[in-house]
C-alpha cells in the first residue's frame, strides 16, 4: 500500500492514469523563494512528450502543466504545490479490445491478480505517462539546485554504443538528435536502427548514462540510504528499467583491488574515478556518472498471444501508438529522478 | 540524516562501528508468534563471518547474537526484536596508522568531511561488519516465510562465470564449496584464482545471483516503491555493491521486444521469464532473479598511496586482515536483504 | 519540511491556499474495489462548507470535488485517488489590506518568519480551507470501513455544554440543527448564543465531542504509535485546536487508581469505560471517546492592533467574512480525520 | 506494525520489556560533533528511577545506560547511537500470578488479543520502564539545543493544583522536594495526599506542566506536523496520558475571539500568550507552554476483579511494587519527549 510517494523532505507523490482526466503530483518540501522559470519547466516536459520526431512516436500530448498552489508571484512558497496535467485526448482512444486481456510483459495481469480490478485503458497507472508528473517534480528540483549539472543521455540502443569516455563527450550536443546521444556518428547510427525497427513493428531496448558535477561532499546518509542505493532505487522506480550500475559498475566486478582503487590527489580529489563520485554512500566531491538499462517495452505492431481473463490464449495484433525505443524519451526522466533524489539529500544534510 | 533504518511495516534499525564495544539493531513490526530457531540464525551468523577458510580473512570473529526483548518462551511477542552482536576482539587491533589518513577507496575521507570526525578504527560505520546485523534480521525474516525459497549465490568472480542459466544449477551445492558457487567446476577455478589474488595481496570483485522461488502474486507497490526498486535499493546499500540487474538485466537493454516479451501460459505462469518474476513493479508469481555487482575490496597488502589530514601524500603498506574476495561472504547479506524486503512488502500488501 | 502528509499505509496529502486556483490532494493507498458513493462524499463537504445557516458564515463556497484518478467505473483501483476543490470566487476578494500586515493569533508572521515570503490572501496555506481535502479522504476512509460508526458533535460553545453523558444522546439529531449539538435544548442555547456573539462582530470557542463505536479489538501500534496519540496528533493538526482528551480525560488526572479502574466482564468488555476503548495504545472494542478543544477564531469584525512589516502597530477594522464559532463546521473535519487514522491503523494491524 | 519510532531525521527507536534481559533504543540523526555529558544523561535517568523518596516506590533501579556505538572520544560521531539499559533484577520478581489474568485498566488483555501471546512479566513491553529509553535520547537532544530551556513540572496530583501562572515560580526549586512541584507550599499539600494514598494501596493521577523557554521562531511544519501536534503526539505515547493541552487549551475553548488574540508588540513579540508561542503550527519566539494529564495508575495494592483467560472474574490481592502517583517521575520523561520533538524540528527546518 501507499507507494506513490518518494523523498524524505523533498517528496514528490504523484497521481494519474494514462486515460483518466488528468495526471498530477504534490510536490512537498521545495525551498521557498525561488523565482521559478515556467517555460523551463515545460521544455523539459516537451522533451518527455511523445511523438517528438519521426523516430518515436504519434501520439500528440499537450502535458501543459497547471500548477494550483504553493507558488505566489512566481515563487516558491515554501507550501506544497499542487498540479496537474490533463490528459487531452484521453476519450478518443479505444481500448475495448485489451479490457479482457493480458498483454504480454505489461502490467495488466498482475495490476488485476493484485487489486482485483483494473483501469485498462493505455496501461492506466502502469503506463509510463506517470512519468511526466516526475518530470515537473526534477525540473523544479533542478532549479533548487542551479549550480549542480545533471546529464543523461542515450548511451546505447541495441548494441550500438558509445565507444568513449562520457569526458570525451559535448553534452550541449544531446538535443541536437531525435535520440538524444551527443555522439553525432553513434546518433546516426542509432537513428537508422530504430526507422528499422519501427518498419518491422517491433521495439528495441538501450541505456542512458548520466553524469551529475559540481555535487558538493557530503550527500547521501550511511548505511541504508546511501545516495547511490537511493539514485538506484529512483532509476528501477521508472518504467521498462530493468538495471543500474554507477562508477565501474559490473565492469568492477571483473577487475582487481589494485587496479580499482582510486588514488587521491593532495587537495582530496582523486586521480581516478572507478568509484564514480561515491564512497561509502556519500558524495566525494567528484563527478557522479551511472548507467540504467531500459528494456524494449512490451507494446509491439506485430501478431503475438495474448491471454484472456477465461485463461484461453489468442493471437492479437499490436494497433495504436507505437514507440519503437523509448529510450530517447528516458532522458528527461532519468534527469528527473536524479535531481529529486539530489535535492533530497541537500535538505537532509 | 537518519539513515539507519530500512523497510516500512518490518523495519530493521541498525547501529554500530567495527571497533565498538558492539554492533547490534532492532527489528520492528515482526509478526507475532513465530517460533524462532536459533541455530539457524546463528548458521547464518556464521556464514557472513569472515575467516570461514583458506581462502577468505583470518578474523576470528564469535559474532554471537544475544536477543534482548521481543522474544518470551522461544517465540517472536510482536514487540521489538532488540539485539546486540559484541566486537569480541576489538582492543587487540592497532589502528593508529590511519588515524590522520585516507586510504584510497575508502569512506574514510567522505565521514570526516561530512561528519567532522570519525571513528577511524577498522573503518567504523563503513566497515562492511554492519551487514552482522542485516544478516539477524533477515535471518527471522527468512523464518516468517517458510515458504518463500531465497537462494543466492556466487556467479562470477574476476572474469571466471557461471556458464549455465540457474535453472541447470543444484542450490544444495552452494555451501559445499568455500567461494559458494553451485557449479563445482567452477568452484575450484574460483577458488584456485582467489588463492592467486590473494598471494599477490590483492583482492578482486565479483557478483553474486539470487533467485526467489515460491513468491505469491503481488508484492510489490506501484510507482515508486516497485518490487525491484526496493530490492534494487536494499543490494545498492551493502558495502561494495556497484550494480544491480533483474530478469534480463543490462543484456534485455540489447533486445528487441519481440525477443523479449514473455508469453503466457493458460494459468497466468509465462514461458519464458525475462521479466524477471516482476511486472509493472508486482510479482507475477514466476521465479525472481536478479544479478549484484560486488567491486574489488579496497584493503589490499600492497603498497599504495593515501592522503593525510594535512594533504601529504605518502606510500604506505596495507596491513592487518585480508579479504581477497568478498563475494562469497556477501551470499548471506544478498539473502538476508532479500528476506527483510520481501517480508516488508508481505506486510504492506 | 514536507509536513503536508498524514498516515502510513492509508495517506493523505494535501495541497492548496485559501485563494489559489484549488485545493486538493492526493489518497494513497485506499484499498481497491470500493464503489464510492460520490454523493456521501459531497454532503461531507456541504457539511464543512461555511455559509450553511444564519448562525455561521456568508462566503458561498461551492467546493464541488473533482476526482482525477484512482476510481474506474465508480470503483477505487487501488492507485492513487487525485482530487481538486476549485476556489471558485477566489478572484472577487480583497486582501491588499493584510499584505504588509499581521493580524494578531493569526499565523501570518510565522510563515513570513519561516519562509521569508507569503501568500497573504484569506490565510493562504495556514487557511481552515485546507481541511476541505481532509474531509474528502475522510469520507472515502468511512466508506472503506461501513461497519465502524464515528460520530462527533458540538458539545459546548463558550460556557455553554452538554450536560450528559454521551450515552443519553442520539447523534441521529446532530444534524437536525444549525450548531450540530444532538441535545435540542443545548443547541438552542448555543444558537442564540453565536447569534449574539456575531453581532458583537466577536467569535467564541467550543468543544467537538466524538464517540467511536463498534471498533474491532487490535488498532493502535505500541509505543509511540498509540492509537490515542495518533488521534491527538491527527485532532491538534485541525485549525484552531488547543487541546486533545479521551477517555476520563483531564478529569482523569483527578480520580484514584481504585476509582478509575475499569473493571471486566467475562466476555472481555469492561463494565466502565473511563479508558476510552483504549489501553496501552490498543483498541480494546469498547467505545472511543474523545473531546476536542477549539480556540475563538481570530478573525474578528471589531477594531484590533495589527503589526506591519515596518514594526509599526496600528488599529484596523476587520472586515470580510466573519464565523463567529468554528465548531459545528468542525464537526465533519473531526470525523474525517477520524476515519482517515483508524483506516491507516486497520491496514497497518 | 512497527510504532517503536519516534521521528523524521532524529529519530529514536526503543525496544525492551519490564523483565527481559535488557532495554534500549538506537538514536539516528544526531548531530556530529557534540561532547556528551555523561553524568548529565546519567542524572536524568536519576530522576525517572523508581524509588526515589518514601513517596514514589520500592524497586530499586541501577538505570545505568551502556552506550555501544555513534560515540568517539566522547564526541558523538553522527552514526546512530546504540544503548542498552540492563534490566539488573528482573528475575528476582514472581509475576505467575498474572500470567493468565487480565488486570484492569492494563494492557493485559489488548496485547493477548492483539498478538495472541504476551510477556506477562511486568506488563512486558507496555510497562513505563519503556520510558528510560526515551530519557536517554531526550538528554542527549538537550545537549545538542543547549540554548533551549525546557522545564517540567508537577501542576496538579488530585485536586491540589498550583494556583499560579508559571511565570510566577522559580524552575530551579522542581527538583527541591520529592514531587517535583516547584512551588513549596503546593509541594507539601502534594506530598501529604500521596503519602494518604500509598496508606490506602491506592493511586491517583495528575498533571505535568511543560515550558519551553528560548525558542527560536519557525520550529513546525504545516499542515499535518504542527508543532504542537507532534508535541501532542509524544506526550500521547507517554503511559498514563489521557490528555493534552498547549497555550490557552481548553480553557481557550471557553474564551471569545476578542479575548483570546494575542496582541503585537512592535518587535513581532505578543503582550498575551494565549497561542503558547505556537501560531499555525509554527513556533513563534515566546513561550511554548503545555500540560499534560496523567491518570492514576493502574496497579493498586487493593483486592480488586481480574479477568482469567478462561473467561473467568476472581478478586486478585495486588502485590508487588506500587508507585502511588506517577506524576513526579513522569517530569523527565515528559522534558525528554520535548526535546526529542524539537530536535527534530531544528534538523527539518
Amino acid at each position: 500500500m501507499a507507494g506513490n510517494t518518494y523523498g524524505t523532505l523533498f517528496r514528490i507523490t504523484t497521481f494519474g492514469e494514462s486515460h483518466g482526466e488528468a495526471l498530477g503530483g504534490i510536490i512537498d518540501g521545495c525551498p521557498a523563494g525561488i523565482a521559478l522559470d515556467f517555460e523551463a519547466i515545460q521544455k523539459e516536459m516537451q522533451r518527455r512528450k511523445p511523438g517528438q520526431s519521426a523516430i518515436v512516436t504519434q501520439r500528440k500530448e499537450e502535458d501543459a502543466v497547471q500548477f494550483l498552489s504553493g507558488i505566489f508571484e512566481g515563487k516558491t512558497t515554501g507550501t506544497p504545490i499542487g498540479f496537474i496535467v490533463p490528459n487531452t485526448n484521453q476519450k478518443s482512444d479505444d481500448y475495448s479490445h485489451i479490457k479482457d486481456t493480458y498483454r504480454p510483459s505489461h502490467a495488466d495481469y498482475v495490476y488485476e491478480q493484485k487489486y482485483g480490478i483494473r483501469d485498462y485503458r493505455g496501461g492506466g497507472r502502469s503506463s509510463a505517462r506517470e512519468t511526466a508528473s516526475r518530470v515537473v517534480a526534477g525540473a523544479i528540483a533542478k532549479q533548487a539546485m542551479p549550480e549542480i549539472k545533471i546529464n543523461a543521455f542515450v548511451s546505447s540502443v541495441g548494441d550500438i554504443f558509445i565507444d568513449k569516455p562520457y569526458q570525451a563527450l559535448d553534452f550541449s550536443l544531446t538535443e541536437s538528435n531525435a535520440v538524444r546521444c551527443p555522439d553525432q556518428a553513434t546518433a546516426e547510427k542509432m537513428e537508422a536502427y530504430i526507422k528499422e525497427i519501427r518498419k518491422e513493428g517491433d521495439t528495441v531496448g538501450g541505456t542512458v548514462t548520466c553524469v551529475i558535477q559540481n555535487v558538493p561532499i557530503g550527500l547521501g546518509e550511511p548505511v541504508f540510504d546511501k545516495l547511490h542505493a537511493e539514485l538506484g532505487k529512483a532509476m528501477l522506480s521508472i518504467n521498462a528499467v530493468k538495471g543500474f550500475e554507477y562508477g565501474s559498475g559490473f565492469c568492477g566486478a571483473k577487475m582487481k583491488g589494485s587496479e580499482h582503487n582510486d588514488l587521491y590527489n593532495p587537495d582530496g580529489t582523486t586521480k581516478s574515478n572507478l568509484s564514480g563520485g561515491i564512497q561509502g554512500g556519500i558524495s566525494n566531491g567528484m563527478d557522479i556518472y551511472f548507467r540504467v538499462a531500459f528494456k524494449p517495452v512490451a507494446t509491439i505492431m506485430q501478431k503475438q498471444e495474448v491471454l484472456d481473463n477465461k485463461g484461453n490464449i489468442a493471437e492479437q495484433q499490436g494497433k495504436g501508438r507505437h514507440d519503437p525505443c523509448v529510450v530517447p524519451r528516458a532522458v528527461p526522466i532519468v534527469e528527473a529522478m536524479t535531481a529529486i533524489v539530489l535535492l533530497d539529500f541537500f535538505l537532509r544534510k
